[in-house]
């Protein structure tokens, strides 16, 4: 069973993986790199995955068989495992758990070569609304506080099978990462009354310059302060604390914005390996038996995607501070992005 | 001028060194490997670099000349410039500053080749003597409220020369990774009228499964909540607040666990590339006029250098949650490297 353990120094935790067990001889000295040959993924091979959760198919085609478009799997060395309950204990100065959660593997499509941002629209919708669904039934489990979608592209952005896939992680915690930024949102409500996001979409907007493409419900953004170069912030242009409730009309303008950025990115910077993850209100937010913590449900949180092109390395000082040093100034990111012709 | 941005939604502070300018086209699409050739950090190529800052030296050589055992420069691509005042603005809901900071390279050793754990322990005391009175200097301005000490080993861990280096970058804000060991460990004194580091540091020694080594002044730990495998938390076993304090007595034990600590790493893991960093207590609270916000000096902090094996990648999960899956336990770490014959 992989453990759970929290850091008492730097409040973090982090996920024991001991299953994985890795000794000191199974690290590559290289990359990995993707391996060749038999892909677990296509179309054919079902019975190489553990047994589908959902999946839109063809009429007439059976589970685990072939005949789907899109296909969800739970992932066949789960960073968390979905039985049992959590056993939180204390250790001295130490806390743990037992490391339930879901980790579940989307497969986007049956082509193997298919590149997200070469998909027909339709069925890039297709993808996120079985993204919407699989959140909306894991939010009823009460031992999930969070779930994460994330997509990883490349080898060097943490792909290990090239095969298109996307992957959801629910955890038993809130991670640091959305508890800092509902803080943030919380206590910008508190003083202004408004939405953190909506503002600073809004400074955006007017300013423009670091705007890289909008569309009538999507816009996406180069951060002000972008860690990364070519970072990008994909946003709902209007108030909407969940990707759990997003419309089939809105999934059309999502897929349409996601499908343009993908496609500038790769254009621009050269197929780019990169991450992206959607960052939504967490589960104990929208369950109708609330904790006592939030009172403002309307206003705590703004849905959004955030995009991580892998060009440059995380080194000594990005690791001992949190500072990140970028190269490449978000107002020229943007411009190219932008200008780039598709 | 790069400049320090601040994210909103993160509160992150990020340098965007606009001056680096980096395009689309600056981005290999390969790892960086370290180029061969001219180098020059060696000895006879003093004039490469910028004027020396302090230096270790033979009787009788003169500045930027050979003759030299440590040497410290400014780094020929400073991410932060030394020159200026802060400038700082609010700009809607972001918020900025002039990049201004020290950035200086540590030169460990004239000779090209020689890795740091091959050193002989009284030249490692040197280099060690050299970060702390670089520290001591540093501190004194004011315009800089955190000086980190780091080294990059290795082009997969951002080491762009591969002559044995290590680096200092002071900035004009306190980092948010400092600010939260430093809240975590006032909150325990709060409580408990002790120091969270030494508490931990003592159930560890009494445990005994994740201590990696154990001399008279420092113990070397694989943390009970490691993010990446063979990670270890090295520190003084007794309490001591800043590195700047550091006695030429304890440095003679801090160089002996630190090249041991290094040799069991390069042995175990055949030599992998690898971060590591010194995290001491802010500027702000060791200089004469404090603010107010602490009280209890003596016991808000407990120096100590996180040392990061880079075996594993970091994905979208990672950046999405500040989550970490290690599939390396740390007790197993700790054993691997404590057998290991050296």
């Amino acid at each position: 069973m992989p453990e759970l353990r929290h850091d008492p120094i730097s409040k973090r935790w982090v996920i024991i993986a001991s299953e994985r067990g890795r000794r000191p001889d199974d690290f590559p000295k290289q990359a990995d790199t993707t391996p060749a040959g038999f892909c677990p993924f296509c179309e054919g091979n079902e019975s190489k995955t553990p047994p589908e959760i959902a999946a839109i198919r063809y009429n007439g085609s059976g589970p685990n068989q072939p005949g789907w478009k899109v296909r969800v799997v739970p992932n066949k060395f789960p960073a968390l495992r979905i039985e049992g309950n959590l056993d939180r204990r204390g250790l001295g100065v130490h806390d743990r758990m037992n490391g339930v959660g879901a980790h579940e593997v989307i497969i986007e499509t049956p082509k193997h070569d298919l590149n997200m941002c070469d998909m027909p629209v339709s069925d890039l919708e297709q993808v996120i609304r079985i993204w919407r669904d699989r959140l909306v039934d894991l939010v009823r489990d009460n031992r999930f506080k969070y779930i994460l979608i994330f997509k990883n592209y490349g080898a060097a952005a943490g792909a290990s099978l090239s095969h298109p896939h996307s992957q959801l992680i629910a955890t038993p915690v809130t991670p640091l990462t959305l508890t800092g930024e509902l803080t943030s949102a919380k206590e910008h409500y508190h003083e202004k009354e408004r939405c953190l996001f909506c503002d600073l979409i809004q400074q955006e907007l007017e300013s423009g310059e670091r705007i890289v493409l909008c569309n009538d419900q999507f816009v996406a953004i180069a951060p002000f302060a972008s860690r990364f170069p070519f970072e990008i912030f994909l946003a709902p242009r209007y108030h909407n604390h969940s990707f759990a409730e997003i419309s089939d009309a809105m999934i059309r303008h999502l897929a349409l914005a996601l499908k343009e950025v993908l496609l500038r990115i790769r254009k621009c910077l050269n197929d780019p390996p990169y991450n992206f993850l959607i960052h939504t209100i967490p589960n104990v937010k929208v369950r109708p038996k609330r904790t006592s913590y939030w009172d403002t449900i309307e206003v705590d949180f703004h849905w959004h995607i955030e995009i991580m092109p892998r060009l440059t390395g995380i080194a000594g000082f990005e690791w001992g501070t949190g500072f990140y040093i970028n190269p490449t100034a978000p107002e020229e990111a943007a411009k190219y992005l932008r200008e780039i012709e598709l």
